[in-house]
């Protein structure tokens, strides 16, 4: 720590001043240990009892806490007094006008799409369907540590150093094989390692996208896919989704006419829909994309992860042309905080992933993918999904029978094959926004489905995620939001402007 | 598994040629599990002594290995008889024309780069000055089990679930302080948590840069910042940086020129010469970017992390405008494979960096986060660095007086203050990527310097690592590249191209 004594006034005083503004301004955070005296008493080449004194006043304004034998620390809350804030330094420097023009383009969209704080739904009441994040107390915690340790003991420096940046070889070999059970055929080398799907999207973004480039996309969509493509200046082409899915025939007319890129679609455990693309649509889509050249990156939501029956094979274990880039992700049978997915391509556009990759971040922590190959290796892996499907189906059925019982006829809503989702369509005139304030004043959160849309559109509809909503209190809330929906056919609430609407992370 | 059968056909026999071929391809890796009888079995919808049968003569043919009450393995060697790869099938899909500017920006940068694997160096017999990568038997390996294992004992749940953007908060707490005793004031939120210093140069410049605009670097540099730089359709302006330093007259002449958008520099340690600015030149360089109004980039190779004196104070720590951003990274200090850094910037911008990081990954996993931060709390990373600093100073210490002995007078190399690095100047007329190749006959290894210049020049260059070369060879390492230098100076090499250069990673 570097202070500017001035040595002709007394030394403690000026230590202890700069120290009251350091705590005050936040620089040093309530708990964080202060410098051991003696370190500091030499780094400012002063005596070690001219520091004592200035902290024993620190501690004596409620500043800080001393711990015999410990240390002395900032004290973890000042409730002595009125806090005061100094003002922030004037910052000199204007960086508003020194922005690219892809942050400039991250920024518009974000504020069109306030997120909400997690936290903000958690309040005490509030049911939450607007959380699409998986249950952490699923989360096969336990087994996990003992993994992870096990990983650490045997290869430990190995996976602390630099490694390839296509990732660990053994979770390849395991990748493929597992993608092999599902129809995929994938060699090893044509799979590299990434931190969750999100850095797929950004991966391939920046491979095969410049600045006007169109994107099909479905409607509604996931919304951090659409502005990973809009980050880069791409256009959205929305193919509208229906109850019944995806609308191929409109699909083929924006191929004729604007020759996209590609095309982003989730065929499994569509978020938010939940819904899945059948195998006869499914072959007719990679049909129609064999005939225009239209790469298509196919978002896998994990394939075990599906409520009746499992799920036709992916587009990738179709694809004979090489033009499916297929994307898979822990985040949702395992542990989204590990950050783990991966890519499948072909192998001369897999290189050009690669070498964007090495540019990004290297690799891949090879301590987690270690952990993860040996955890699915021992078998933990299908156990765990069996139960996930027991647990979030049960989930699906209660909130599905309660919205029967509890909504009006007049909104529709998806049948979920798989993920933790389903949407509803509201009748004409009722705004899934201004909806979302009284059904927070009840108690009640949900995510207004207009940020699903890439246009505006899908202001008269909603996603209820069963994720993370607890069985006992499922039905209350679909009680209390059939309650409000009923209100605002009677009364339609005032709409209210998009930049409102709380819209949660995943 | 989807195999097709025709069922007027003997069905054992397909499935045998269907696994043939996806082991032959590989598909199928040595030692991957196949598919429990039973399972497959019921997928194909056949008898499960039908696919016994196939797996028993996979098994006969050497391709599998079965082991009782576990189940039927990919053979892990296949030596019985010669391998017969399958053709690979004709992919339709010609990816070549779609690649976005920036990724064939970036592949160009490569061919120009050819990175030499890091297998290469690590042959046996050559001593290896190529690596600049921390020694992994210095790791502190078993204390930082220790610690994960504890963390996510009591943390689990919450670690492994998606958390905020910005970081692990006492791991920013942490920072702040840890950058205090700097001098480095810095509030925790001020400080974004990133993979590693890689991904802080990738969000900085899709944050600031668009295609065109100017950087000034030192020169020579690190490759990879200058890629990452390259990759956005950036312009590098080089400023000179010879055995005594960067010029500021040159800096302030390109400012005045070409206005860059940013300076990037690594005033401690400099990657490759080793070197550090004295205090002087920090403070005239921060009155010269204050002027200019000229952000910096300043890459801060850990500051306790030196030899003989500490390092004078980050730039970052005398900035009152506002305009250094600070790149941290404990890939040096403690684990490059776990890709744990942090970016501290002036709110307005760091708001701009968190909306990037979001949509590059969403955020670094919180389990590392926590690991790390444990870890260096409990005053581990400073009795760590101690050690560090002990043992590589050693080895800088004989590399220093191992050249003295062997190397001709007409090289001139710098002497590292801090870092694992310095950098050799050769006489005119040798080529450093020629003597390479002798070099490597010879059984010694070092990197060419061009690779760490923008413009093409650095030829008769090179830079020596010393962390990775334990104690016992510097010198007969040093020897033999004294022997190969001397030979050059009696007879010189052809030049060869600049593209069969052997680059390491780091």
């Amino acid at each position: 720590m570097l202070i500017q004594l001035d040595r002709t006034k007394p030394l403690a005083f000026q230590i202890q001043r700069h120290l009251e503004r350091l705590i005050r301004q936040e620089h040093l955070a309530p708990g964080v240990k202060l410098p051991a005296t003696r370190e500091l008493a030499r780094d400012l080449g002063v005596n070690r009892a001219t520091v004592a004194v200035a902290y024993e006043r620190l501690v004596a304004e409620g500043l800080a806490r001393a711990h015999v034998g410990q240390g002395t620390f900032v004290a973890p809350e000042r409730r002595a007094g009125p806090r005061t804030v100094s003002p922030e330094p004037p910052l000199s420097m204007d960086w508003s006008g020194l922005f690219s023009k892809a942050s400039n383009a991250i920024a518009a969209d974000a504020r069109r799409r306030q997120f909400l704080s997690q936290a903000g739904c958690a309040t005490r009441g509030v049911i939450s369907f607007a959380d699409g994040m998986p249950d952490a107390s699923l989360f096969p915690t336990e087994a996990f540590r003992q993994v992870l340790n096990r990983v650490v003991k045997r290869e430990g420096p190995a996976l602390l150093q630099y490694s390839p940046v296509s990732g660990y070889p053994p979770l390849r070999r395991f990748l493929a094989a597992y993608l092999l059970r599902q129809g995929v055929e994938a060699r090893p080398e044509e799979i590299l390692i990434v931190n969750g799907s999100q850095q797929g999207f950004d991966l391939i973004t920046r491979t095969l996208l410049d600045p006007g480039d169109f994107v099909a996309i479905e409607q509604p969509t996931y919304p951090q896919a659409m502005q990973t493509f809009r980050s880069l200046g791409a256009q959205l082409l929305p193919v509208p989704m229906g109850p019944e899915g995806l609308s191929l025939d409109h699909l083929e007319r924006l191929l004729e006419r604007h020759a996209p890129k590609l095309l982003y679609c989730q065929p499994n455990a569509h978020n938010p829909t939940g819904l899945t693309l059948d195998a006869a649509t499914r072959g007719d889509l990679l049909a129609l994309a064999s005939r225009h050249r239209l790469p298509i990156v196919e978002d896998g939501f994990d394939h075990g992860l599906y409520y009746d029956d499992p799920p036709a094979a992916p587009l990738a274990a179709g694809d004979r042309r090489g033009l499916v880039i297929f994307i898979g992700t822990f985040s949702k049978v395992l542990f989204p905080g590990l950050r783990l997915g991966w890519i499948v391509a072909p192998r001369p556009l897999l290189e050009r992933l690669e070498a964007a990759k090495q540019l990004s971040d290297i690799h891949t922590s090879p301590l987690i993918q270690a952990a993860i190959f040996h955890f699915c290796q021992g078998r933990f892996l299908d156990r765990h999904l069996a139960r996930l499907r027991d647990e979030y189906g049960r989930r699906r059925k209660l909130l599905l029978s309660a919205l029967e019982r509890h909504l009006p006829r007049s909104v529709r809503w998806t049948i979920p094959h798989g993920g933790f989702t389903l949407f509803c369509w509201l009748p004409e005139g009722v705004d899934a926004g201004a909806l979302l304030q009284r059904a927070l004043e009840r108690g009640v959160a949900f995510t207004p489905g207009s940020v699903f849309y890439a246009d505006g559109e899908g202001a008269h509809s909603l996603r209820l995620s069963f994720s993370s909503v607890s069985v006992s209190r499922v039905e209350e809330g679909v009680r209390r939001l059939g309650e409000v929906i009923r209100e605002a056919l009677r009364r339609p609430p005032r709409r209210v402007e998009v930049d409102r609407a709380a819209v949660p992370l995943v």
